[in-house]
């Protein structure tokens, strides 16, 4: 089968690789009919985390073509949205809701690569859920947002306690930080700040329910979050970047008693603990437990109640993999879906 | 009147201050029974923090000595627990629960200095809380204790969700640590292990309901949490020291999901978000917003359902305060309270 592998920074191809086989018994294999590049794809291909022949992509939606003997919940032929963590969702972590720290847990990214035309998903009955029947075309965009951009969204809105009454700040306008802008808009928040110095991005934030925008940065964007919000913070901020200036703008925008969902990947990042310390902030952060969501996520887009899928700006089949990394890099756009 | 000033780092004296007057009208002129030292004052005693001419002490109980006009729900004779921090508890920060970081808030640290005869309160209202009458004179260690170190482990508990069926680790055995050990078995956690070296901390720990002890640190003693927790760590751990090791500490011994609740005042600490970011923990600390728990925690005492004066140790008059700080820097003493 075809699929993308990072030879090294920068360096993006699309290869022969083997068809991946059951191996164990909570196995499938699934025909990838959709994939895309993530944000986190960047670190390894700017050089920031170590690649070598990296088998790359981690978000995907497909068709199991094939189950283990021990799965149950899945059938050959179902139609299903995976997350970007596998888990086998029955352990004490799982059951607790945090499936992308599961026991037997491991990520997708590196070990599977799902930038390719099928792949082997331990744990299936953990990691997949199936959709309630063959989707409808334009639905699987927003189907593959689920596997991990809209699931981590979603954990931050859900980890920052944005609901009714709620100020939601957003801090990022990635992928995730407008994905973040939607699932707090789901929950109910009353308004919702993202910042945004780039003029398509504010257009998606607002299409996706964004109320205000802030285009001001560090100290000033933190004096805007407050004149915004009677001089307090917001309840609510996501933090969807991963550098200490997004969590320190994070902080300093979030009123004492309010919380904070970080999901942006931090890389060598020193928080000043003084800081948090005299903020008085609710903090929960990490890879989203995307598995948790899936359900409910799956649910709110067969029933079109949300769009996530328009987070995708560029389309490329899977050959064209590199020209989506480098339109991604340059950030002419903001994610790009890969077809099969 | 007499207080007590630090001249400089270890230069500890009694001294002639002025009589405290009315200024504001929200303002209570009270004449303190009991004052203690706290863990913190050891920052500017060991030169950590800057120090010069520092009026002393910020926990205190005592009586109602004159009230400014506007001052509703005390009256001149009321026996009164405060906060060390002053709070108006009607401004939106301080409805939410955080009174120490209300909008018109300060320290009592520093500008008060409540290890002295008498105190000016601000905002006596919204800061201080009379007693159902005159208490037991066995009684006042306990409700001084609610002061701060009672009501930061209290809040440290609460902020790590402690709970039934909860185990609770706690790091530090320092009077918040044990405070911790009590609210935690309070809140009706199920198991509480207090890490410790210290056998009369050890001791102490248990009589607060401590079910282990854990005496290793570092990587030991996260084996250690782990090995009394199925291998996934404690549900909730209280923080109570304040250095990047207990953090660190901390971090490594909450299981994902949990909650950290960290008291401990850190100084210049650089956390690594990394870590946190893949421990994907709640955190949430800060100065303790005692208001909140005051009058349920004199109620726990009035009711003598908790004994937290059993955390002093030592007790001398107010005009050996110097020999008390030198007792709790050597750490002779747990804590010191001083009588008047």
């Amino acid at each position: 089968m075809r699929g993308v592998v990072m030879y090294a920074p920068g360096d993006v191809r699309v290869v022969e690789r083997e068809d991946p086989q059951i191996i164990d018994p909570t196995d499938a294999v699934i025909r990838i009919t959709a994939t895309c590049i993530c944000g986190s794809d960047l670190w390894p291909y700017r050089g920031v985390e170590p690649v070598d022949h990296t088998l790359m992509g981690h978000e995907y939606v497909g068709i199991v073509e094939e189950i283990g003997a021990d799965v149950a919940t899945l059938k050959v032929g179902d139609f299903v949205v995976g997350s970007f963590c596998i888990s086998d969702n029955t352990c004490p972590i799982c059951r607790d809701g945090y499936q992308s720290r599961c026991v037997h847990g491991s990520f997708v990214a590196g070990a599977i690569g799902t930038q390719a035309e099928k792949a082997r998903i331990p744990y299936a009955d953990g990691t997949l859920v199936a959709t309630p029947g063959q989707p409808d075309e334009d639905l699987i965009p927003s189907l593959l947002a689920a596997s991990d951009v809209l699931g981590t969204g979603w954990f931050a809105a859900i980890a920052a306690a944005a609901g009714p009454g709620k100020t939601v700040a957003v801090v990022g306008d990635g992928a995730v930080g407008l994905m973040g802008v939607l699932a707090a808009k789901q929950l109910g928040a009353e308004r919702i700040i993202a910042m945004s110095r780039h003029a398509d991005r504010q257009t998606l934030a607002r299409e996706f329910g964004a109320t205000d925008i802030v285009e001001t940065r560090g100290d000033d964007g933190i004096a805007a979050i407050k004149d915004l919000t009677d001089g307090l913070g917001a309840h609510s901020v996501i933090e969807a970047v991963g550098t200490r200036e997004s969590m320190m703008q994070a902080i300093g925008s979030t009123r004492p008693g309010g919380h904070i969902g970080f999901v942006g990947v931090a890389h060598d990042v020193a928080l000043p603990l003084d800081n948090v310390f005299f903020a008085e902030v609710h903090l929960l952060g990490g890879p989203a437990p995307v598995r948790r969501f899936l359900p409910e996520l799956i649910d709110l887009i067969w029933n079109r109640k949300i769009d996530p899928g328009k987070v995708f700006d560029q389309v490329l089949p899977l050959d064209q993999a590199a020209e989506g990394y480098r339109s991604m890099d340059e950030r002419k756009a903001i994610k790009t879906l890969l077809t099969l």
